[in-house]
């Protein structure tokens, strides 16, 4: 069952996300050399634009790479062989950053956790706690799981960590929540926070980064994991203070016409309107489960994700049937299962430039092809979401 | 009640229209010398697809211009001052056609219409019948009205003209038909066809172009109106066999993947992909009726136009109100009522390339927009859509 | 004698231009409702841009056309069937216009001029002082010739129109000098000046306009040529004071950004970096001719356009080689020699977005084209225009 | 002494190259799902393609990095702490891959080389011959050293192991040569071919990849550095065999359309062009040397490289000065003298989508800045670069 594809592609993946054309032009840039100082120009100002989106006034290193790339530099530059990590369990990102960690000679504690319930922050307190040797060298926390569509409270892990005067440094995962849910580097006390160019800045992939604290940079001159792509202090030595090698200009005009884009909007507004959608889709999901239908995967309603909803199927029922149908018959683009939730679940992608009307066309395909697929759930989820979204409206 | 707009611009225009991109990239084309052999080839390649579109194997001059320039075009090539034309009444553009045609010093004759109810062919057969001297040199048909969202059976025309054995010329405006209603130039013995660039072929607007048959250009060498912008026996003196000065080449490079698009998904499968959509959004409008709520403006079933959907408002209820929270709140643009429709109706375009989510997500954002300004409607509009949208992708 | 092309293509045929990339992108804009109020807000920024670079404060009215279809509506919004006008010869240009008038109903009075020196003012008053009776209505300029690389002096025109106080509108073709080539609408007297988007404003060919001075506008209330797509009280009585029809939204993003270089560049820079460029043409030019080479076609120094140079090949040399040698082997696209100048003439565009490095890399490649097709010429042109560029450079 | 720059910049950097606009177009791309079908395909192919240009039917991984993240994934999958490295010198190539390999624990032995000479190849097979305890797991070579100019004869160095009888690994950074120079991965018996995509490639910087030989992927299963990002054991389980983390779609259509226009010119045509060009360059610059003027870096005829040409300014005149009169004056971008050699030598990069204009442009544009510099040279450069094109012209 599939069509040509026509019209624009409703990409509702959770990341990479939607690029306006804007964007897209600025990255359609002619190559430039990368220390010519028009470009210097615009490469300072993105630094800057950057570290106002982390809410950090603090360091900020950059690399030619994905989001594991930035992951991996943190973990380089803050470790030595045989350090401890307390790795705080969310779902598969936190499983790929520990198997990352044990794959670059760093040992890991996981914190378990219920997937659908999240991490009990009680559970983060005792494990710190019970390190009387100090063997924990940091603790690793993704502030937004897009494999669940859950949220993880930093700021909670922060005053635990506090509370128990534990001396480990904080690095954050915030490749799903930046630019998207409301992430406050300094605040938290965040020591290394990795970041990535696809999801909320609605760039191409290619570019990642870390927010990097004064008291990281201090601990990262005794880290002795090997490392020379990532190495913080090979960056520091070069006018860029950031990349090893050569700088994708391109990913700049790109970076600063999103950082235009965002504070144009402002970013509390930006959060905002995440939120906003993202309630709408599960205003829209809760109502399917009526009929034994389709429900969030997340059960803790405070820690939802306003970037991705991840939807758990009924029992039996396969959630890439669904993906196979909105791509083949809508041209609608879902996000599966991940890992081991692959066929139980499908996800929901609402980060980036997004609009009401493409949320509501994502979800009505989606309910079109629940109905196609002969999945079990209540009719009218679109209409819920409209009613919240036309609620909503009013106050604007 | 305005937002800053965000996410992309849900287009349901009814022309200009959504333009893939694809087309963008193709139109966004450096310049070359319209001269060069290897445009020449693209050039010639254009002129033969898009006859292939317009299905004649007769003659094609293009022009510079917008859609009104063609339907000028169409009248000083063929007419001398003082000719008569008959035109059938359809709306605004059939309206605006015979103004035009006065302007330039052409007698009008019209055969009038209820603008919601269309011409009746009996009437068209009568006027000829009528002009026993043969003093009317043109039919003038405006295929799909887009003031009101209504079609008119070229066919149905054409065996009245037969029927009466009149040798007058059929000119159709097939403006906001071609590439998204069937059009057989050919079949149908229209003599002069005008198109533009941007409604199904999905273009910039800035070309226009006529198909003309042999018995049109027969008939050119003796129309007398003052003409050379648009005059076909210069263009014909030229390798282009088309345009007065300078050729717009950035438009036929659109006008290549227009084209190779069209005939990639076939130009049948384009126009069920078009009423598949526009059937949708009935569904929809009718729907919402129920409740005194807005109606179809188009009250012939038959004559329903695929390619734009007019509703009218309520009694007391601004359709401009309408129009204005769909753009200030959701970023969806709609037509207005165009001349004394002004008010009354909006229109939702429905051409070009689009899909199920663009559809629904504009209709639910219709709906939204009903509710928040307190206008009667049987709500669900929506869900009648979707149900008929599932129902059709059964067969896909 | 031909390669696949290859790099980026040199074009320097004299109109249309080379387009920015910045332009290109700003082009490539999705489709917007041209009612849209922001969309207005950008109208109403490119109408007054366009003045200041016309240098009026008077009206423009606007086409979507090319530059021939803003010479109908000059025409046939001024004058009345047998209106006599007076065009003074520059080469085909001229010629053109005057077919056009003719093919309008309007009667032509031509001052002869040789193409290689230009008009004489003096016949230009004489011509002015011998219509007694006041017939002429209007006299018709072609401020630079493409054709023939020369400009004429249209101060002096309007200098001779008062010295004889003679009524006549004047109207000027400015398509290939606005935005190159000094030009005052208002400090001139020109009562319309024509214009198009494809020369200097760097933009694809598709949009055309005229400014009009309050004089022109009243002469309008009695033209009675029949006229309807570019008719001025059609367009006045419209929310954007232009066009009928649709308006090509796209050119008008492409406009914006044209006039924000021009003016950031300031529009007295522009018109200096288009006569040095030129002078640097000429400079190679002339070195050429040293040895019965091909020399400059205007032998009116004063006279030499800042926009385009016409080379004139030694007798018995076909310039239609050069051009094939230069666009076969090195990507180079010259102009040709129109209507009787073909084969004699080929035509060196600089106008636009240029810089030395495209002028010389295009001067060096027609020098290696002539040595390549064994036309005479004294070696050593580029040097000649290096020299006169570096020096030129000493001063910036 | 500086102008707002105006026209197409000169991009003669070294790297990141000029990229053509089909290309910019494709990289444009909307964002789609790295594990959607149809993407696959684009994917699959652009494997496949990529090793042709390789010459290559082994394997081949690729990285969401810059060139320096391939040399890394070079080194830490094939050796292991304390291992053995033959790097022989080149110039700031070969010594930052020795940096980079100490900085990642692996021991380094440097065959020595004056850098305007190259390396002697008896003294690669001394220094193997050396290695009776066949220590050196690895030779690494840059093909062509991007900082001198110079190629180096990797057929050579095989030779020389082969007669050697040495087990070692062969590295071989193709950066600035593939695509631009004849490479020949299996021919060569090369095991391990670092390349990224800003280069022969004409891509934007952020994707580079490394060619792998049988030998080498058995060679990885015992190697010990610690690794995750750039692990090929965790890319090979991996749908896509290759990358860890997301796939950079965008780069992947412009990778496609890069193959398409390689393909299409031919691969052997292709060098031949850059040979051809690169050859234009060398002419010009021994000319200027004529006068005690700026010479040719590499002294080994025979080993000049055909995608960039370093020049070595005379005793007592900045480099420096030359590029930022090329850039502030002429919008041309010229490469500097990397890390010793700044302010000694400037860099022409010749390579990737070039053509005469572009090359003769940029040589007219330094010789100005020399002689606007007051830097002693014998003028006539460019004419000698024509002189050897226009010869090559008449053969193609």
């Amino acid at each position: 069952m599939s069509r040509l594809p026509r019209g624009r592609q409703f990409f509702a993946n959770p990341g990479p996300t939607n690029i306006p054309d804007s964007i897209l032009h600025a990255v359609a840039h002619v190559t430039v050399d990368f220390n010519d100082p028009a470009f210097l120009k615009v490469y300072d100002a993105c630094i800057e634009g950057l570290k106002r989106v982390l809410k950090t006034r603090q360091h900020l290193l950059m690399y030619t790479a994905s989001g594991h790339g930035a992951w991996e530099a943190s973990l380089v530059n803050l470790m030595s062989p045989g350090d401890l990590v307390l790795i705080l369990e969310t779902g598969n990102f936190s499983e790929s950053w520990a198997r990352m960690a044990e794959g670059l000679g760093v040992r890991v504690q996981t914190v378990p956790a219920d997937w659908r319930r999240g991490i009990d922050i009680a559970a983060v307190r005792a494990a710190l706690d019970a390190d009387t040797a100090r063997e924990i060298k940091a603790v690793c926390v993704v502030h937004n799981e897009t494999a669940t569509g859950m949220s993880l409270p930093v700021g909670e892990v922060r005053a635990a960590m506090d509370a128990a005067s534990h001396p480990a440094l904080l690095l954050v995962d915030t490749i799903s929540s930046l630019g998207s849910i409301d992430f406050r580097m300094d605040e938290w006390g965040v020591d290394c926070a990795v970041g990535g160019s696809q999801k909320g800045l609605m760039l191409p992939t290619g570019m990642s980064f870390t927010g990097v604290s004064d008291k990281a940079l201090e601990a990262h001159k005794s880290a002795k994991l090997a490392k020379h792509y990532f190495n913080w202090t090979v960056m520091l030595g070069r006018r860029h203070k950031g990349f090893v090698g050569t700088v994708p200009t391109t990913l700049f005009y790109g970076l600063q016409e999103s950082l235009r884009r965002i504070e144009e909007e402002g970013l509390e507004q930006v959060f905002a309107r995440h939120t906003r959608l993202a309630e709408a889709v599960r205003r829209c999901v809760r109502h399917w489960s009526g009929n034994n239908g389709p429900q969030l995967f997340c059960l803790t309603p405070s820690r939802v994700s306003d970037s991705v909803t991840a939807v758990l199927m009924p029992e039996g029922h396969d959630a890439e049937a669904i993906r196979r149908t909105c791509m083949g018959m809508f041209n609608v683009s879902l996000g599966g299962g991940l890992s081991r939730l692959n066929g139980q679940v499908f996800r929901i992608g609402h980060l980036g430039d997004l609009n009401e009307p493409m949320v509501l066309g994502t979800l009505a395909s989606v309910e079109m092809a629940l109905q196609l697929n002969g999945v079990p759930h209540a009719s009218g989820g679109v209409a819920a979401a409209m009613a919240f979204l036309a609620e909503a409206a009013k106050s604007a």
